[in-house]
Parts: structure tokens; C-alpha cells; sequence
């Protein structure tokens, strides 16, 4: 089995698949009175003019590392954000695109609190919290359509640390 | 100093003023082989022709119990969700409203790892995590114009758990 390594989740690293959540740097300003800071539309989200934004949660089992990525798939109609609740890393794997086929992968690891934000139509694994089951806010699309494609991995993937 | 005391934060209790975000029965479908449960949709989103929802992350300093509860704003362009990514409990305080003025208030707190929806327009505290500082997701409405109302209370109420 190929491997893939898991490499340093930054914004700049992250950039061409989403979005990361998480401070990175002072507030685009302070509110409350001063007693907290307000760090501003951090995502892009995206949906079809038929879609809108929705919050919905997942509750998604343990995963543990190495890990066998063998499928990945895309959401042609709406970005997809995930924003832990439990504070339970986990594994984003995604993929450049070559006329529908999924393309030099990468893989990445959450800190404890970080969310990413998947650009629409980005090929990216599903939810993998690693070393525990955890909750997680997502914001996605809602709305009428096929809003997924899969796509099986001829030969798996094996993502370690 | 008026006395409110903290409620037990239901689903039920609080849908006046919004949504309880949470794993609160079965899920609505498994996802992903089976290995996720997906709770769909659980918040009313609402926001103006001028207004789209974005994800920003607030970065609170800790209150602490009793809170001196003295201002109270609403958003009359757009809903407002609050997801922990720390697991900080934090404070919520609603009110009704009677022609411009809050009336009849409610204190909630959550359980870590809960969010909350705050319904378009109504009167609510500001963020307060308790106990702890914390960061927090926030789905609400990016887009121009006055989308904050602020109203000081006359006389203070003591939030008490």
C-alpha cells in the first residue's frame, strides 16, 4: 500500500482544499466590551443558488492512525465546514482534481479546536476523528439535488504521522 | 440587585429564542459506512437579502458565576450560532421582547460541548464563557448595514446558578 504523510495543517498549506479555523493572529477587532476578540469570516462558504447554509452535527466514531484512506469524495453544490465540539483532532485528507479524477493527495491533522472549511467541489476523505469518537458542528449545504460524488481508491492510501 | 437564576437549557425551553445544538436523540441518517450519525439542519438560520452566513470565531475571556447581567443587544438582520471549540460551558441570556424594550428574561447554561442558535432579532447577553476563556465558532450574518441594537439594563440582574 502507498503511504501519505501527514504534514503541518497551516492556512497557507491548506489554502487550494479550504479553509482553517482558528486564531491565527489578533482579532480583526474587539467586542464585548473589550472581553473578546472577534476574528471575522474566516470560510468561504459557497452554495448553489438553490442551496443555504445549515448547521448540522456529526457524531462520528474513533479512527486511529495509520490510517486506510480508500474512498474520497465531493460535494459539487456547497463547501463543508467541520468545527469540533469535543475537542478531537482529526484527519483531513484531500486532492487536487484531473477531469474527475482525485490527484496528488495530502493529509493533515487538526490541533484540539480546529476547524477547517472544505471548498466546494474539493475532493477531501470523510470525517476521521483519531483516538476518540467525537461531535462536530458542520455547515453545509441544505437544500434539493445530488450533492455528492465518491470516488473509490483503485489502490488505498496508508496516512500515518 | 434582581436576583434570575440559570434554568435547565432544553430544546423545549429554549426554541423561543432559538436552538439547541447538540446530539439530542438518534441520528437522522448514518453517514460514511456507517461509522457517523448526521443530525440535519438543527438551526433556524435566518438572514437578510443583503446578508449570507459566514463562520467567525469569537476568542472570550472567562466570566465567572454569579454574573452581573447588564446589557443585552439583538441582530434585527440575522441569526447568530455559538460552537464551542473548547468545551467551555458558557452563559446564555435571552429575553422577550415588548415594542423595543427586553422583557421577561431566561439564563441558560450550557453543557460542554453544546451550541446554541440565537433566533434573528431576539435580545440575548453577550458571549460569556464561565469558568474558563474559550473559542468559539460563530455562524451569523456577514453583510453591510446596522446589524447590532444594544439596550443597558436600567437595573442590572444577578445571573445565579
Amino acid at each position: 500500500m502507498e503511504r501519505l504523510m501527514i504534514e503541518p495543517l497551516t492556512a497557507e498549506a491548506f489554502a487550494p482544499f479550504g479553509d482553517l479555523i482558528d486564531v491565527l493572529g489578533p482579532p480583526d477587532r474587539l467586542i464585548n466590551a473589550g472581553l473578546c476578540g472577534r476574528h471575522h469570516d474566516l470560510a468561504r462558504l459557497d452554495f448553489d443558488a438553490e442551496g443555504r447554509a445549515g448547521i448540522s452535527l456529526f457524531d462520528a466514531q474513533a479512527r486511529t492512525l495509520p490510517h486506510v484512506l480508500d474512498l474520497v469524495e465531493r460535494h459539487p453544490l456547497g463547501s463543508q465546514a467541520f468545527l469540533p465540539l469535543d475537542g478531537v483532532p482529526f484527519l483531513v485528507c484531500v486532492a487536487e482534481d484531473a477531469d474527475g479524477v482525485p490527484v496528488r493527495f495530502r493529509a493533515f491533522l487538526t490541533a484540539p479546536g480546529q476547524g477547517v472549511n472544505i471548498l466546494r467541489n474539493c475532493w477531501h476523505g470523510v470525517l476521521a476523528p483519531i483516538g476518540a469518537p467525537g461531535r462536530y458542528a458542520v455547515v453545509d449545504r441544505i437544500g434539493p439535488g445530488a450533492n455528492l460524488q465518491e470516488y473509490p481508491l483503485p489502490v488505498p492510501l496508508l496516512v500515518e504521522g
